[in-house]
């Protein structure tokens, strides 16, 4: 039975009502009937082919959640009825050496869920199960699709990279910042949040900050110089990289999560003189999104979403691209 | 009693015989008879005033190996007659929660043996009994010098972020890439060298490197993309770093222990998408530096040395000018 989608046939354009015939199903994929679908950052680069890897038509969504339908005669794991979520990756070799050191997220050989292939925004998809995760039953679907992408391309770095003891900063509170603060505070971490947006100081205390810096504010930046452990980046854009070096303590951690275009110029002899680290994650394995899944349902992590029904997708998008969203989009079957 | 030392009275001056006053030996300090002193490059970017931190009339050496002869009155774990080495660093507050995290080196208050202070390119010198080492009886004074900063500076790096089972490359074969090859190889690491002095490769593979590459071979350096683990780059000038990321497997690490004054740019995506690391490494904790005198003295591995009598210390300075050395001058009372 042919799938029901919102396409985009070109590169930047509207999204589209579409229809497509599904592949027959793999011995490990399953289908899924869709209930909730968020909506990313990554989804509007990849509608424009910011980076170059579109493939068209493409239908977008890549946090999804639904109802498994449908199994592959080997999958055992999952049974027809359960609800199940499935973020940004779709596969991987499950054999490599990268893969068998539990780093299947940079397999060479991984699949992404909406290269290639066509993603949540749907009313179904088939997907290779061993990428799809039971969703903890205190956790409604709505609040918790944006974990399957935004949600552990947070807390793989806080918990691979942090400890309960340290002082890290959160730099941009949106789809992914609004979750790392909650993530980090509930790991017992002191966290101070960095946005340029004054009205969002409130929201980010509530969301678990002890401090708000502006970060427009040079001098509040530099006031703040040897006071953090870590600082976490999902902001997109280029900020003054050596002022929030400045920040870090010696063996500090810059790691970054969001897709900042523009090279960073980088003194050698600072990372030598504090030893720092500057790093980059790319989401995170399946064990870490299980236990991120538990995280959030043990600590009541939940994404602040705003959710619309999928044929205003477009309405969400066009949103989303004005930043006008607290916290994120998550459209409804 | 003077001290009788050699001194640069400017920056980029030759050296000149000169005599001290020492200060009164204060209670954590020993006096020692120096034997052997190494030259590093940091002792021309000091003479030249390249980091701006240097004070005149400037004594250089910080590879310092000789006898106590006299102890302040809170010294109990040397003895009068004990040979002892001394790296760059002098003394650290051991008392911030850098240093008690086990970083001394990193301590904001550290200072150096010859920043403020006389360093080895003398007969004697007064400094913090606490940043002195004993030597293994195994190791002889003139190939341990270079252990004590060269040495615990690649060797910090490699037992702290390294692991036997990695493939590592490191960068630049002189002072501090003669000794890395040979403590990672007797790490177990399996090791590439790269060198731009094509007359290097055999004796890099003397030094345990199971490959050479010449870093001037752009498509040698292309082939060996995505084979190694870390690389640690001990040479001052900028390469194409970009092509050394791309010799990195998912997860590994580029370390720099040489000082690059060049910045890097630095592409934030390939950071993610590999979950790279970049860090520099400053010489070594004290731990460190006793681990690697024992490892040294286990495994055999000494600096490839020319003596010279500390009498020449400029017709030594001015060939390590035009890296005119296999592998480091040691000056010998």
């Amino acid at each position: 039975m042919p799938i029901q989608a919102y396409v985009a046939h070109q590169a930047g354009a509207t999204l589209e009502r579409w229809e497509y015939e599904p592949k027959a199903l793999s011995p490990y994929d399953i289908e899924i009937d869709i209930s909730h679908c968020g909506i990313c950052h990554s989804d509007l680069h990849m509608i424009d082919n910011d980076w170059g890897t579109s493939q068209y038509p493409l239908v977008p969504g890549h946090e999804i959640i639904g109802t498994v339908v449908a199994l592959g005669e080997q999958v055992t794991h999952l049974q027809v009825g359960q609800r199940v979520g499935v973020g940004w990756q779709r596969s991987a070799c499950l054999n490599c050496d990268v893969c068998a050191s539990g780093y299947e997220q940079l397999c060479p050989n991984s699949s992404a869920v909406i290269v290639g292939h066509y993603g949540g925004f749907a009313e179904r998809i088939r997907t290779d199960s061993r990428f799809a995760f039971a969703i903890p039953d205190a956790l409604s679907s709505e609040n918790a699709a944006p974990l399957l992408c935004a949600g552990v391309t947070v807390y793989s770095p806080l918990s691979r990279l942090g400890h309960s003891a340290q002082r890290v900063g959160v730099v941009g509170i949106g789809g992914l910042g609004h979750l790392a603060v909650q993530f980090a505070a509930k790991m017992g971490m002191e966290v101070t949040a960095f946005s340029s947006t004054p009205a969002k100081a409130d929201e980010a205390r509530q969301l678990g900050a002890s401090n708000v810096i502006n970060s427009r504010d040079d001098a509040a930046l530099k006031a703040a110089r040897y006071s953090l452990d870590m600082l976490l980046v999902t902001v997109h854009v280029s900020l003054n990289w050596r002022r929030y070096l400045q920040m870090l303590r010696p063996n500090g951690i810059l790691c970054f999560v969001g897709a900042v275009s523009e090279p960073m110029q980088l003194s050698i002899g600072a990372l030598i003189d504090k030893q720092y680290n500057i790093t980059g994650s790319s989401i995170g394995n399946r064990a870490t999104m299980r236990q991120m899944l538990d995280f959030a349902a043990r600590h009541g992590v939940t994404a602040w979403t705003e959710t619309l029904p999928m044929d205003d997708v477009n309405t969400a998008l066009a949103r989303l691209r004005r930043n006008d969203v607290r916290y994120r989009f998550v459209l409804e079957a």
